[in-house]
């Protein structure tokens, strides 16, 4: 049991140490070496876990799945309504990625040309709000006028770049951007009549 | 001057072969014979041309940097004002991304870990949007409550995502994905004291 939960932390270890050295020096400059050094184990421990490189950055990409896919379900559950949901959901996915390096390493991989692979992180973010705005529509919740998936096709890029350029610049994952970003759009999605039930600012409590 | 020109051209095919094999390889993995012999060149040509593979980098981003500087100056100059400016510059900048590899590069080289590097076209498509926004205000064009410096954070976050997604898709440069943007976004900026004037749609002629 005691040795189950130490090869279960050393794991958790190479991978957050793996998601730093990719952020680093991207993901065909990566090393094992550098990767066993800043977990602190050894390089048979690495390989004990991880057969590769690419199971690593599998790895990495699992685990950030994870976190979108808890974060939209959190989000969906607990906000008053689809538009809601999506604002609240940008919110904690900007935080997340501001203070967890495996997520950001997550999108990184999935738009890093030297490993090919597939963006299945952005798709899978491209689908939810894709849905929730489908949604939206069907529950009469969007402004005449306005397309779901014109309206997915913009939130999307522009989640997009803010993680791209917040991986560069945390200022671009904060906060007051993503409210600014919500203060701008929200009017327009919901059109006049639901004035004062929605906000672009996250949930209370976050 | 028959030389000269041919010098010329041996340069310019070593841009757009390395901006080629930078986006398919990445600019870690991308090697100097691949470039020269995509290029249809010899090895020595190259290293008469560039002494190494940053070099080709700086190159294939300068020829980026005039491409977006082109494409600002002729939207300003041509445009009835900053707002349809930014609609026009927008979608000159993808319809440009979709058909021109060497700018696609430039943007890519700036957002590559392994290269480290500014991300220098990026800031600068950033100070340009922002500086236009701001004429905006200034010029009484912006709708009241709308924040220039965060309608551009939307904007730029929105045009990077357009940039990345589509540099493996290209549906994302497309003139009906960009016209949904502005068609979103241009109502919501300008308030409803300029209606008719303003087109989510490309210049005529483009």
């Amino acid at each position: 049991m005691v040795k189950q939960a130490r090869a279960a932390r050393t794991r958790e270890s190479l991978i957050r140490a793996a998601a730093e050295v990719f952020a680093q020096d991207g993901f065909a400059l990566a090393s094992l070496a550098a990767i066993s050094k800043r977990a602190g184990v050894s390089n048979g421990a690495l390989h004990f876990h991880f057969e590769s490189k690419s199971a690593l950055a599998r790895a990495v990409e699992e685990q950030a799945m994870e976190a979108v896919r808890r974060i939209t379900e959190q989000a969906a559950a607990r906000a008053g309504g689809p538009l809601q949901a999506l604002v609240e959901a940008t919110h904690a996915l900007m935080t997340e990625l501001s203070g967890n390096g495996v997520l950001r390493a997550g999108f990184a991989l999935g738009g890093d040309a030297s490993r090919g692979g597939g963006a299945a992180l952005r798709r899978e973010w491209q689908r939810w709000v894709e849905d929730v705005l489908r949604q939206a529509r069907r529950e009469g919740l969007l402004a005449e006028g306005v397309s779901p998936d014109g309206a997915a096709s913009a939130i999307v890029a522009a989640t997009v770049g803010f993680e791209v350029l917040g991986s560069t610049d945390r200022k671009w994952l904060s906060e007051q951007v993503i409210t600014q970003f919500w203060g701008l759009l929200l009017p327009r999605l919901a059109g006049g009549g639901q004035p004062g039930e929605l906000r672009p600012t996250p949930a209370a409590g976050e």
